[in-house]
């Protein structure tokens, strides 16, 4: 059976990676299949909307390098926020250097991402050196890592061998690599059925661009809803933006708003996941 | 003619770009096509080591990220830096996420890299919007981009039709892609030589991965000599790091024999665009 026909939690089981187990136990705790990605430049407006989200979601993504009053007790009210809210924290760093370069990037600088993000992502293209350089700092911390087999925008250029050579190289680092930021199931890309068989490797994959409502932003980025990218698609978890939160920033944030857009996300995600794995009926 | 052929300050009359006019003039005026990459992660390190290969380069290239001490303070003594010694900042940040992201990041954060940084370079994987959102920010400030077209990593998937489509998207976007991080000219890559004669364009190559030394270290960086990048294959700045400084940490750093280093590499690459450009003998 492919894994995404499993339960969250049966998959958990599976993972050897403390990164992985912890996403999808966390998944399936909550009941919760929404990431929020929040996109905010100043630590006030970048904490509220955490909070805010917190309960409805399994994981949140960050961009740390956007924030510009960040010091290093964002990090330490983030940690407390994570655990008050029990979610998974993903810095959407998109390393894409040599190892030796994101070595540094990871562990060091201000930002210190291997310190507090459970899990981080790469871009393929340095080759294997760059999930190796990586894995030299997060492995020891029981980090994972997702590599970008896709991108949701407009003309990207992770397509095609491309993307078959993301997921070898993913293949090839499987105690380290748990998963894709991409757009659908990665299962047998850059192999074949009869050499690689059904359930005997299972990366969790994570999908942005989805949303309810729009189509797509000025810069290029291009929308899907929850139920295609996880029920039709395969995709395990959501990633939601401003979909969400809005402009969210300081009066502008109706808490109240943002938290119904959070949970009509987590249901509709959480239904269509219901829906793929047979089980009877959706919930509320 | 082809561009490389002439003169580093012939081509700086062609440029409009702001930063690249800047660059071809620097190389021009200090006879040198040497860039220092300064990948260090205390600050002390990272300006003393600026500070003594100053005189010998056109550029130095950053990883911000890197200092672990970094404070708005850096900037201020970098820039000192940069126009007592009279060279051009490059942050190598390769960008690699979507158009409103990348704005952000290239804008926000502690680092704010616009505001000081003349060049910074982007990976063109995510597609044509990494760079219209780069130069939403960058082309009012007068900044130039530089787009990985390849690595000079081991199984990089920079290469073949990934080469031909981030030159398409450079050549769509001349007026702030101002050249490229690859490892030989992209002149007529992406199309052909009737479509496109000699010396319409201008792009400009810097070239990682050069030491007159080592072969490659345990993290699959590979490296060449600056005859072989300047001479054989046309690229316009060396891009040297620790076959330079070496540890360069602290008492570590012997300043008289990294000066020498650095005069080492100025005169190589600086006798290789001699022979390059036919003029008469090298100098010393």
């Amino acid at each position: 059976m492919s894994s995404h026909r499993k339960s969250y939690g049966q998959r958990a089981a599976d993972h050897s990676n403390p990164a992985a187990q912890l996403l999808l136990h966390t998944i399936e705790r909550k009941k919760s299949n929404l990431a929020v990605s929040v996109d905010l430049t100043k630590t006030s407006d970048f904490l509220k909307v955490i909070d805010v989200v917190g309960p409805y979601v399994c994981l949140i993504k960050t961009h740390i390098d956007i924030l510009e009053d960040f010091t290093p007790d964002v990090i330490e009210r983030l940690k407390l926020l994570s655990a008050k809210h029990d979610f998974v924290v993903f810095e959407d760093r998109k390393f894409a250097d040599i190892g030796n370069t994101v070595a540094l990037q990871y562990s060091s600088g201000v930002h210190k991402i291997a310190s507090w993000s459970h899990i981080t992502n790469a871009h393929p293209v340095p080759g294997p050196s760059v999930i190796t350089g990586l894995a030299s700092v997060g492995l020891p911390l029981g980090r994972g890592l997702l590599l970008l087999a896709q991108m949701s925008t407009e003309g990207s250029l992770a397509t095609g061998s491309y993307t078959d050579d993301a997921v070898r190289m993913a293949r090839a680092h499987r105690e380290f690599v748990i998963g894709f930021i991409a757009q659908r199931r990665m299962d047998h890309v850059g192999t074949s059925p009869s050499s690689l068989p059904d359930g005997v490797e299972d990366f969790i994959i994570l999908t942005p661009g989805v949303s309810l409502e729009m189509s797509g932003d000025s810069m290029g980025q291009q929308y899907r809803t929850p139920e295609k990218v996880i029920l039709e698609n395969g995709c395990d978890v959501i990633i939601v933006g401003r979909g969400i939160y809005g402009k969210g920033t300081g009066d502008a944030l109706d808490v109240g708003c943002v938290a119904l857009q959070a949970e009509k996300y987590r249901t509709e995600g959480w239904n269509a996941y219901l829906k793929r794995i047979g089980s009877t009926g959706p919930t509320s």
